[in-house]
């Protein structure tokens, strides 16, 4: 059987779906090329701006969303990923607009976090303003018994420094050293893991040690995308948007 | 003006082509996503070995590249990049099925290393045995007014082993040992500069300290997409295969 073909809709960021498709990679069983996984990508970085459109100051992406989504599926794709966490605020206008399923960041990294640590309830989130207060993440947590806790107004706005900055190529120890700041402080407030909700911060904060677990969406998202294609279920995917 | 879109023929190897990506992200002048480019990949290993092809003993992966080829430019593809030395035997074809430019990833290195040294005559090759001993570069090298140094057959041995441990996954210290011993002794025999002509080879050796220029075609090939994305030179590229 021939494994599924991947389609990514990618370029939110541009470095955050380089980072997904390198673990896919990774995470992919090969000795020789042939064993690896046919995956189909556009990288289109000129959306209209998800932060802006959730703020109310600018026009959706949606409909470029789905155009790309139904592109990738008419190229061949069995079932879609999308490596940028804000995105999944139009997961069901994408999911509505194609016959295959896509995979949900969120559902992926919080089933991971479940069936690595049963026994967490409080997570805290780090990620973009909309991903984190706009309950991306609440739905799939509380569906498993867990919270969400989020930063405070002020550290919340260093997050959203840091991801600029990432996303303008700026990954020192200063970024890095911001996002620890904030890590530790949703710990120190009861945090039991953590949860790099927004796919650039993986690419400053691989694995720290902070005590708690710390659980990378986009790694959960890769691993679940190789999961499926081995797996060969085309079916639709019975998961509602929240 | 819109800069164009990059299409990348990808999957041989997949490492390969996140790594073209990778530094095409890297070589792009940008603050936000915006300012990135729209990239379609099609990564495919499930291709025929063009290896297999090449030495008489397994069908054509051309028909599949010209598919692919194809695929790209009807999704919207104004150019096309294909980050495999070896996969350009087969160029020709693809450049002829398509009414876009093909970036030729032996020319971009050779005009790269001419520009960068232009009083160097002889250029040590580490690539596959057909890339180096079948003439990929042959052509580029002699209108350059340079020539191409191979290694002898053990030598070309050991650097096929190298390529095959890399597409599974090895790549630590023996296999770099292995490929710098074939770089010294073709520097011995009087290389006054090295061609990384395999897009494996990097993944393993980005930046040695050899006493010669050492040239990476995936880097030259990066740089390339990004000039000719932003210069918005959409005609025929007045290149033929060699």
């Amino acid at each position: 059987v021939e494994p599924l073909v991947i389609g990514v809709l990618g370029g939110m960021g541009p470095e955050a779906t380089v980072d997904l498709l390198q673990r896919i990679v990774l995470h992919t069983p090969a000795e020789d090329d042939a064993d690896h996984l046919h995956i189909l990508v556009d990288n289109n970085p000129r959306l209209p701006s998800r932060i802006r459109h959730l703020s109310g100051t600018g026009p959706s992406p949606a409909p470029a969303l789905v155009a790309m989504a139904r592109g990738l599926v008419s190229a061949g794709a069995d079932f879609l990923a999308m490596p940028c966490n804000t995105a999944h605020f139009y997961y069901a206008e994408i999911q509505a607009a194609v016959p295959v399923p896509v995979l949900h960041i969120a559902e992926e990294a919080v089933a991971a976090l479940r069936a690595a640590r049963p026994e967490v309830r409080r997570v805290g989130l780090l990620g973009t303003t909309p991903t984190v207060s706009q309950g991306l993440y609440t739905g799939p947590l509380r569906r498993n018994g867990m919270s969400p806790l989020l930063p405070c107004s002020a550290d919340q706005e260093t997050v959203m420094g840091v991801i600029a900055a990432v996303k303008g190529g700026h990954k020192g120890t200063r970024e890095r050293q911001a996002l620890l700041g904030v890590a530790r402080t949703l710990i120190a407030s009861g945090a039991e893991a953590l949860i790099a909700a927004c796919t650039e911060l993986p690419l400053i904060l691989r694995r720290p040690r902070l005590g708690v677990p710390y659980l990378d969406a986009t790694d959960t998202l890769a691993r679940a995308a190789v999961r499926r294609a081995f797996s060969g279920e085309t079916i639709l995917a019975a998961r509602a948007g929240d």
